[in-house]
């Protein structure tokens, strides 16, 4: 482990992340779980590109089918790319038919930020103070957390508005965040900059995954398509069935965004992402701009992202993880009854978890306490991350396939773990 | 046909531009053919992307292999990606020992900016003005063909130089192009903007693959240098191989880069591509921005990328590439006795091409003439594009396994096609 670390540092440089205290060496994977080099087996709990499962045999074999029989480009005519758009599309609600396939959900996003200036002329981008949509030179300046040094001034064209927190901040409608956004508008109108677009993932999966009524997003919405601008959904951790009441987050959220973007796990892992909008948008993007991407929508990115849409259906897999997080909630609120660090518990179906704090009254986070529990939960078997602006909400994001034996588990190790770790350090 | 134009007009959008004016429905390939779906076969003497051949056995078999046993991120430690590395930078020298991996090469030249602001503190950019160096936000501003409209104002950062010509502009020793990069830098620091990079295709191989002696590129490098700039090379069309005489295009030039990037030929169409940099800029890089890239470098597209470096390596594709570019200009030297049209001749080893001239006197470019040529050659089953600047360059970039029997197929199918070809039409 020491020489991998030490040859990974040489050949990657400095700085570049890695899981827990003692990282993981993987080598295998299969279905929800993850083995190591040891021979240790773990129980997935994180990671949601692998979506559905590990080294999911249908993707596999129409990837090997497809690699061995053709893959071009896009300026070929292929059937693959038409049959899964036309099906992709069919997930949405009108007017949404037209699609863009990239290789990265941060390809999508850049696209749709250019979207957002060729539809409106103005530059005034509306991001939340704790999210991430992707590492492009423009994108990247939507993050808050590590934000850039460098980026050609982008900067100047971001506006953060305060994330939604259901445990902490009163907002049982979205009014709260609606008012905030119109605030960020007047600014960026004030400012000479302007109003282009509103991009949130749905759900503020990376902002804690609040726990918010059904139409929750529609005031933002409203103020946003007010002003003139648009609304970019960020479904590329939210989409493909893992709320589990919808196959989409903005479909919860009862909105119709103007651009959808999607990625990670679109194809399980292949490189696949892209977006899908609307005809008028997608004719004023490809009139002001030539765009093509050499391996976006090549026929065997295609059929990774056309079998991962079959799993899903075949194997009723947004249905799984709508009982999944039920249950989940449940579980973890028999725990909280006898761990008073667990000040909330929350899910948006197949994303579930708790938050800690060192006090039910100040919720005062509990960060290095999560920390403690995810890397004991690690040597346990259980790859769980602590995410969030505090990194004190525990949470889970499994491959869609995670099943009630497996939520058991979990469940069970977190309350030993939680039984054996202190508090306060 | 029209049937799939308008499926994909619906699904795609206006705009998605196709090869050819009657586009191909591909549905096969193998080594250097295409299939369509009638059933002609086509020799592909135009894609870059299945560098080691379509359908690579050894290719798909590493990905199918590595596809079913784990395909995870880099946050994991696992042995491919730094045995990739390993391996890859082996093929540079010295300082250029680390990498970043990425799906596209896009996102490597979009990573290159940012590390060229990073460590000069100053914005501007100098391509040439005949180049396309990729499609995110920022480097699409790069592009003068289809200059997108929009684009965050990051035009202001880009100045181009007029791109290299041996056929019509006398430069033997690379000192002409020297001093428009001079001028560019002067220009960009009286403006205020400052001189960050240099971004160029070592042999300009969008620009009109010109002959250049070795060496060529150190007097334009050395300005760089001087000014306090980088060298960035756009290795993507170029490196792997394919000018023959040398692994990477920069090599042939005599120069080493600050940054190499490279991407289509890299994994032989499977979405992988990347960066080699000296530590001192990596490191830069990774303290002034934490930059993850969820599918880069992943187990599978690391296994794709080995297989295309052995590949290369077991079937001395690189020696293939010298040697059918000697002859392909033999030949084609031989076909411009009979054909006044034909102006110039050139090879880069696995790149080579015709210049088509009006009069080779004036040498007024015969655009339409290729273009006539190039559609008439691929109802006869070779696949061809005319490129560069004034579309009147034939230009033939066949996958590396393109052998003695094949040129001979493409050269007198050529002879046939241009002895029926009018001139004027």
């Amino acid at each position: 482990m020491p020489d991998l670390l030490a040859r990974r540092r040489a050949l990657l440089g400095p700085n570049v992340s890695t899981f827990y205290d003692d990282p993981i060496h993987v080598v295998r994977g299969d279905g929800v779980w993850l083995w190591d080099a040891a021979g240790n087996r773990y129980l997935d709990c994180y990671n949601n590109v692998p979506h559905v499962g590990h080294c999911n045999p249908r993707v596999v074999q129409a990837i090997t089918t497809q690699a061995a029989k053709l893959n071009t480009h896009s300026r070929y005519l292929y059937e693959g790319i038409l049959d899964y758009v036309e099906r992709l599309t069919g997930t949405f609600d009108d007017p949404l038919t037209t699609a863009i396939l990239t290789c990265t959900g941060s390809e999508a996003n850049d696209i749709a930020l250019r979207m957002a200036e060729a539809m409106t002329g103005k530059r005034g981008i509306i991001a939340t103070d704790a999210t991430y949509h992707g590492n492009t030179t423009l994108v990247s300046q939507l993050s808050t957390s590590n934000p850039p040094e460098v980026g050609f001034g982008l900067d100047g064209y971001v506006r953060h508005v305060e994330a939604p927190d259901s445990y902490r901040l009163h907002d049982p409608d979205g009014q709260r965040f609606a008012e905030k956004v119109q605030e960020a508008i007047d600014a960026l109108n004030a400012s000479g900059v302007g109003f282009a677009a509103l991009i949130v993932c749905p759900l503020f999966l990376n902002e804690g995954f609040p726990r918010q009524a059904e139409g929750w997003l529609r005031p933002a919405a409203e103020a946003a398509r007010r002003a003139g601008g648009l609304l970019i959904c960020d479904e590329v951790q939210a989409g493909f069935g893992r709320c589990g009441s919808h196959f989409w987050g903005h479909q919860k959220q009862g909105v119709i965004p103007d651009v959808v973007t999607m990625g990670k796990p679109m194809g399980n892992g292949h490189p696949v992402a892209g977006l899908v909008t609307t005809p008028e948008i997608m004719a004023r993007f490809r009139s002001s701009f030539r765009y093509f991407n050499t391996f976006g929508g090549n026929p065997v990115s295609c059929a990774a992202a056309m079998a991962v849409l079959e799993e899903l259906e075949d194997k009723s897999l947004q249905a799984n993880a709508a009982r999944i997080g039920k249950l989940a909630v449940e579980r973890l609120d028999t725990l909280a009854q006898k761990y008073s660090v667990i000040g909330d518990t929350r899910q948006s179906g197949m994303v579930f978890g708790a938050e800690f704090v060192l006090d039910r009254t100040s919720k005062e986070p509990a960060s290095a306490y999560a920390d403690r529990v995810v890397n004991a939960m690690r040597h346990q078997g259980i790859l769980l991350p602590n995410l969030g602006r505090q990194k004190n909400p525990l949470k889970t994001r499994p491959p869609m396939p995670f099943a009630e034996a497996h939520l058991d588990l979990l469940i069970d190790t977190l309350d030993r773990v939680m039984a054996e770790t202190p508090v306060q350090a």
